[in-house]
This record gives C-alpha cells, sequence and structure tokens, in this order.
C-alpha cells in the first residue's frame, strides 16, 4: 500500500539564482466515500454518510475511526465487516475509493446525529458551549478521562517530537502529510497514521484502537504535527485518552473541551519547551 | 472586532528545567451558521446549509465566499443583503453565530449542489478525476486563467513569505491562525485574512473580492501560510487567481487542478526556496 501513498510530480527548483527541473513526491489526495450497511426491516440497506479528501491506506480505520468520532458507532461488536465496496478506479488497480462498514443485525443508526454534529441550545443559540454540552452528551468516557492517573515526565514530553517524525513513513519524502501518533509514559510510540488531511489520521489512529477494542485509552498520549482545534480534542475526548500534545497553536475551543474533560492539552512543543493549556498535574519534573 | 478573535488563557510554560505561569492568548474559535435567504414561491425561504468553526470576524466574507467556492453564487448581483441573523451570545455582546445572505427574488439556488460537492462519474467512480471534472464544469473562468499574462520576479516570491507575516494581525499574538494573503506582481499584499480553519481564511478573502465584483482576479496572487490541498487550489480555481503559493506541500490533486487550470502552483517557499510545480513559466528571473 506504501506505493500508493505518494506520487512523483517534475518540478522546477529555485534556489537563488539556480534552478532545475527535478523529480518530487507528492502526498496522494483522493476522496474516499465511506458507506453504512445496515438492516432495514427484512432486507439490508446502504446510506452514504461521508466523502472525505484523504491519503489511501488504512481506510478501514479511517472509516470506523470517522463513525465513532460521529457518534454513530459505540464499540467494535458492532461491526460486522469492513470492505471496499467499488473496483480499482480504472487505470490505477491499487486504488478503491469507496468503504463500506457493515453493522450487525441489532445495531441501530442514529443517522441524525450526523446532522446535528453542532447543535443548538436554547441557552446560547449556536455557540462553542452548546459544542461542548453536546460533546458531553455523546462521551462515554468522560469518567474514565478524569479517573485516569497516566503520567508524563518533561523530559519524556520534549523527546516525543522527534520520535514522532522518525516513526512517519510517507512525511520524509513528501513533507506533506499530517501525523498523529499514540505513545505511552515512556514516550513509546505504538500506533503512527499520517493523511494529508489532520482529522484522517486521527480518525485512523482511533479507529485502530476501536477494531482492537483498545477504547479507552486511558493509559497513552496523543502527539499531532500541527495545530489543535475542536475537533480534533473532540476526537481525543470520545477516545477517552487523556493527554493531547501537539507542534502548533491550541485554538480557544481545544483548551475549554480540553479543561472540560480533564485532557492535558500541550502545544508549541519544539527546540525543548512547550506550553501547558490545561491538566499540568499529569507532567512530572 | 479584533478584540474578539483572540482570548487570554492562563498556561504553565515549560523551558527545560524551568517553569512557570503565564497568561497567553489563543485564537478563538467558534461555529459559525450560514443561512441561505430567497424566494420560495410569493415568500420568502430560509435554509441552513453550513456550519463551520471558524475564527470570530469578516463573517459576510466568509458566508458568501464559501457559498461561491460551492457554487451556488456566481456574482455579487445576486446578494441582497448579508446580516447577522442572531442577537449576541449570551455574555458575549460581540459575538453572533448565525449569519444570512439573502438572495435576490430571481436568483435560483441549486441546493443540489451542496451534496454533490464530489462527484462520480460512470467512467471512474469516486476519484480524483471526477472530482477535477466537476471543477471543470462548475468553474465560470478556465478561459480567463488560461489567458491571463499575470507574471513575477522570483525575487518577489521570495519575498513573501515575510510580506504576509508582517501583514497578519493575530498570528504575531497566537502562532495560531492561518492566512491568505492576495499579493500582485510587486509581491504587495492588499487583502490579508485569517482564521484557524485555513479554507475559511481562503473563503473570507475569495468572499471580499466576490463582494466588491473584483473576480476574476486574474492580475493577483495567493499566498497561504499551511500546505495546498484540492479544496485550496479549487478555491483559487473558482476565483480566477492564476498563481497559489504556499509555505508547505501540495497534495497530489492540488498539483493535478493547478496543471488543469494552468494555475502556477508554489510550494515550500521558505529560506529563499521555493518548488514550481506547475505553471513555471510564470516566474522571471
Amino acid at each position: 500500500m506504501d506505493s500508493r501513498r505518494t506520487r512523483p510530480v517534475e518540478i522546477r527548483r529555485i534556489r537563488g539564482r539556480d534552478d532545475d527541473v527535478a523529480d518530487d513526491l507528492v502526498a496522494i489526495e483522493e476522496p474516499l466515500e465511506i458507506r453504512l450497511g445496515f438492516r432495514d426491516g427484512d432486507d439490508r440497506g446502504e446510506r452514504s454518510v461521508s466523502i472525505t479528501m484523504r491519503t489511501p491506506g488504512n481506510d478501514d480505520e479511517l472509516a470506523v475511526g470517522f463513525l465513532y468520532a460521529e457518534g454513530l458507532l459505540q464499540s467494535a461488536d458492532q461491526v460486522v465487516e469492513v470492505w471496499h465496496r467499488s473496483p480499482p478506479v480504472p487505470g490505477d488497480d491499487e486504488l478503491r475509493n469507496v468503504i463500506r462498514v457493515d453493522l450487525g443485525d441489532d445495531v441501530k443508526v442514529e443517522f441524525d446525529r450526523l446532522e446535528r454534529h453542532f447543535y443548538t441550545t436554547s441557552s446560547c443559540g449556536v455557540c462553542g458551549k452548546a459544542s461542548l454540552e453536546a460533546l458531553n452528551a455523546q462521551s462515554q468516557y468522560a469518567a474514565a478521562l478524569a479517573a485516569s492517573d497516566f503520567r508524563i515526565s518533561r523530559g519524556v514530553v520534549v523527546a516525543l517530537g522527534a520520535g514522532l517524525v522518525s516513526e512517519q513513513e510517507v512525511f520524509g519524502e513528501t513533507g506533506g502529510l499530517h501525523a498523529s501518533g499514540l505513545f505511552d509514559a515512556t514516550g513509546n510510540f505504538s500506533i503512527v497514521r499520517e493523511d494529508v488531511g489532520r482529522h484522517n489520521a486521527m480518525d485512523k489512529l482511533v479507529g485502530r484502537l476501536f477494531l482492537d477494542n483498545a477504547l479507552p485509552s486511558t493509559d497513552h498520549g496523543i502527539l499531532v504535527s500541527g495545530r489543535t482545534s475542536f475537533e480534533l480534542v473532540q476526537k481525543v475526548a470520545m477516545a477517552g485518552v487523556p493527554m493531547l500534545a501537539a507542534v502548533g497553536a491550541p485554538s480557544s475551543l481545544a483548551v475549554d473541551v480540553a479543561r472540560e474533560f480533564g485532557i492535558t492539552l500541550i502545544g508549541f512543543l519544539r527546540d525543548g519547551r512547550f506550553n501547558v493549556y490545561s491538566g499540568a498535574d499529569r507532567i512530572g519534573a
């Protein structure tokens, strides 16, 4: 599958007054349609729930991770099979862009959730607070997060950045992929996923944990290569992971979600330094 | 409005063995619901078309820029009024999170476009090529792009990065905002927009051009702070802008769209160097 994550392109490189023509690798971006298969009366129904631009690879994880973050799935035993619904794209034997998640006959799908991803409340209308309340209503691991005794030393935190880069397979070739990596208290990465979309990299990682019945993952943290937004912290909260570290800056709502769920939120992790926006008690000397 | 784009938060700063508690600024992220007002028989209808997480400010530009990129709007004379539909969020007099774009009575809205953002073709099913074909069918400025004689020297390109950072109002405070800036052949920035979401920063910029009746903008380029994806190049193609430069890497589909529309695509613009992925003939000595 690795060969399908990058593609050579001919470029012109400009270096001061010099320039030349060179071959470069770019990360592949292709649409993935996610469909659900489910019991519909006496028959099997099928419904398209999302199309996302992603880097091919780990499509099964991406599909279930997305559905889990949206609140449509709760546990791995609800999933019977995940399979590529379409034949390969013409001219590319390895590329399949439609994936289907088949659910057990007794699983009831709340399709409405897809439309009310952000909620309106009578108290504030549309606002960040309403988004927080919606997430609270949806998360099954708030208590597990609060009870997590995950701790990590500042020295291990500082070393995380270099650890993630060394685990990234494609980034080194293209410089163009976001990464999400799951680490333990010693800073060891057990799962690293890459994608042109940072939310996809996170969905793939959480999807892997979901398929492995490893949620909540209260004795791990996740490091992401970019910035942190509401959406990313929301996915971490849904996964029951008590720490999110990022190379970049957090948004206001990322900080709010982290504080609400007792998640340790680290930002600007670079050059031996970092900022802690929430849950500093998990960082040891 | 500036005061509503950042918020102070108390953080713990870790610097090697030292740490202290400090006040930091984070970029505000809040949901914005975009609604369309339109003629529905003899009445006025209203329909919610999108909720996006954005940094408050230039909401009118964001709304029309989004609708334009989705193919729901074609020209500024279709828009009668853009107004905040909701009162301020309780506890925050300056924050309004629902905006409505009112269309003229003779404007017909193709709501279907919102659902078929990516198209399926009989030839390949769901694929990047189908996305390209859909964009081709939708763009009104393909000929204008091909005919553009916009040229820029390599020295001006190299200086663009520093120029954008100096124009960013909020980035310097938070390090957490993506930017899109419109530049001319001398490297002068006339419009710069910032947002926690990079697609929002682009929508705000294109929305400004749309409201000013300045599309297509064939004698300008756009610089973005991050990486380039299908979505970003698509918005640039729709705006009839012949050059997109980025500090980060492009994806495969970003390159494909740029080549299809004759857009000059620049990546890895940093440290006096850059790569040209498409349309190198617009770069002078």
